[in-house]
């Protein structure tokens, strides 16, 4: 058969990845796919051809818009990022008749209903295994290797930056800023880090992972997100005497009134294998009706392990290129026509365990007080933990951890404590989710 | 789009869970696969109608042939197990022109060849996602999430019996035998437990797993097979007080000079994350060469966990019931014609690192032989323990972990060891693997 052709957009850290990765592993795919995958015109406004040698023997245009138009492509792999001009190259390329293989995350959280759509219409596919956990095959476990189940609820590590960050702070009671100086040093964060300590990133892709675990259309805007920027050592520390780690988790669930989307720092018991994903490595747990807990481990980012999805995309687009449009993987695992509206649950009518650290005034009932707050809300108290406040010091530190309530119940719950004249500060609040098999 | 047909071999454990599973899911896998799945024909020569609600709605033959005789029906889905009649009845179905679905790891291993050769010439498909861990899609992950990747290595807890007795010794410092019996009371493990503690049962699983992912024939006669019944108590403390946990591994490495594909006890570094898989759970941890290491974790066995993955194959194959042949994933990931004769290592030449347990007398120079022996076979040591004799005792144990060193090498020094004077027993031998990222 002859080789497929493929337009790269993109020569970066992932652009480079994958055109090394399809070259010095162009005999072993092809064994795979049956069929070879040249890349036969690249676009990319500056590049090092030291980084990738073989570069010389195709056309790299500046203007990415030539790649998508050139005629004689099969498959367009848009590796630029963001949302513009990345949208309207892969636009571009459907309405040429074009598969696409994209890793842009921002770009299918936002708009991939209108995309899949306008690929719908034209017979085509747009794949993105590389747009959550990297170079994890975590779209393709869910959407086709749990098929049979119904899933109850999904947590994921999904962001290496902040997991590094949470590691370090953990293993060795750093602060977060000046983990965070490092992990920008190592280049593992970017110079502005908001997508990835606020949650942003993480959302993207839990907004993904939700549509194809639960057929539902993408609502990124649906999502709760909150980052890891409050997280003092303090914490950390203390969920560790407790037996917890601090993740910052996409966590998704489904429940008889809607279905959960919520990116949050979360207490998981230090038993868990999720619990023991570290630096930044990702990971997500995924619980089905039928198959119980399973857990999707690896690298979340880089130029090859991102690659590898790109890739494995590639030679699937590749096999399906002559088949039948209605028998393919429907891009969010269910077919369109039976997309559900089942609501995003808001976030006050979340039901969670928590942990909360207040700052209370050593006087006698200040905590009887808290108790009762808590009480009176039928928040159950599963461990509280008050510790010796230092020589000299009128303030000590009381951390509470909860049963399962309602967010809305804790907020009334937290206003309430926070108006007693013996408690100082704000209450901190993280979320907590034990992730066991139920 | 008319509902497929499907022809159910066994309810049994499986079988009652595969008919249960798409039943209680039906909507939602319709919703996925986009036309529905029927089961209009089932074999059994006994079963429980109370187990399985709507049975009494289709046909139910004593004679497995007459299934797979039925002309109405599209996929056979072999759930009976065991070599024979499975094998008849597979290339009976295929003879007939349909596609096969099982989970009979045993049949794959050894006549998956035979059977997907006779599946290829009536281009036909046989799915086996079941046959390794349950219901983890590890054979999805590694055929077509990895297809950009070189494999370089794999490691995988996949006997959920093995894992539970192992990790009862280490959790409760129990014995095997203890153990095995409370798992065989709890039914975790048959009356014969042999394929399970030996490593059969897991060397029909690596079998498997190391032809997709590098692309060689099955070969389960090549697969060197030890079981976890010599492991003492004192072992699994003894691994513990140096940092490792006992797991019972299937094991296969790419080396220049052939493939290792091996079954036995290793102590692995308790800071990796398959050193906490425990109990029944099983995992495969993959290392490609772009991809890095991803591990992939859930239930090996049970009734749900495995019906998970016969339910997914049979969507599979459902979506590429009318699609070109030739643009099917590979049954064995490469295509058929592009395997590859890279031959399997025989174990004297396989390179790893050991765990050895000497009984020596309590004599001056003992150690100094050992460490002689060692060092003229270029043996080095990674560390020693010597445990304190018992008051009274004139032997002491010695344990001695060796850096990397081909099995032919230290056969001729354990050989050597126990020929010394002041050495009493065999001397007990346990690889080693450390499963870091390179």
């Amino acid at each position: 058969m002859k080789p497929v052709k493929v337009g790269l957009l993109g020569l970066g850290t992932v652009g480079g990845g994958t055109f090394n990765v399809l070259r010095r592993n162009a005999a072993e795919i092809a064994r795979r796919a049956g069929r070879g995958i040249e890349i036969v015109h690249a676009a990319a406004r500056e590049y090092d051809p030291a980084r990738l040698p073989g570069i010389e023997g195709i056309q790299v245009s500046d203007d990415a818009f030539k790649v998508v138009d050139d005629p004689e492509i099969d498959i367009i792999v848009e590796l630029i990022g963001g949302y513009s001009p990345a949208k309207e190259l892969v636009l571009r390329a459907i309405g040429n008749g074009k598969h696409v293989v994209t890793a842009n995350k921002a770009l299918i959280a936002l708009h991939g209903n209108e995309i899949f759509k306008a690929a719908q219409d034209q017979g085509l596919m747009v794949a993105f295994e590389a747009a959550v956990g990297g170079g994890i095959p975590i779209i393709k476990a869910v959407r086709e290797g749990l098929a049979a189940n119904q899933i109850e609820w999904m947590a994921g590590i999904i962001n290496g930056t902040g997991n590094f960050i949470l590691t370090e702070m953990r293993d060795k009671g750093r602060d977060f800023a000046d983990v965070l100086a490092e992990a920008q040093a190592l280049g593992y964060a970017e110079a502005d880090p908001t997508f990835d300590v606020e949650g942003i990133d993480a959302a993207h892709k839990l907004t993904i992972l939700a549509s194809i675990a639960f057929g539902v259309p993408l609502q990124f805007d649906r999502t709760y997100t909150e980052g890891i920027s409050n997280i003092t050592r303090d914490d950390v520390a203390y969920a560790g005497e407790l037996g917890y780690r601090i993740k910052h988790l996409g966590f998704s669930r489904r429940t008889p009134d809607g279905i959960e989307l919520r990116v949050h720092p979360t207490l998981i018991p230090e038993r868990r294998l999720i619990a023991n994903v570290d630096g930044v490595m990702n990971a997500v747990l995924v619980k089905g009706d039928a198959v119980g807990p399973t857990l999707y481990y690896g690298a979340g980012a880089g130029a090859e392990p991102t690659a590898s999805a790109v890739v494995a995309d590639i030679v699937d687009v590749t096999r399906v290129l002559t088949a039948d449009p209605e028998n393919r993987v429907p891009h969010l695992a269910f077919q369109p026509d039976a997309l559900s509206d089942t609501p995003i649950l808001p976030m006050e009518a979340v039901e969670t365990a928590y942990y909360l650290r207040l700052c209370a005034q050593d006087k006698p009932g200040v905590l009887s007080d808290v108790t009762r707050i808590l009480a009176q809300r039928a928040i159950s108290i599963e461990a509280i933990l008050q510790k010796e406040p230092v020589e000299g010091a009128t303030r000590v530190p009381v951390i509470i951890l909860t049963h399962r309530v309602t967010e809305g119940a804790m907020n009334e719950a937290i206003a309430a404590i926070e108006a007693l004249e013996h408690i100082e500060d704000k209450v901190t609040r993280i979320r907590l989710e034990h992730l066991d098999a139920s």
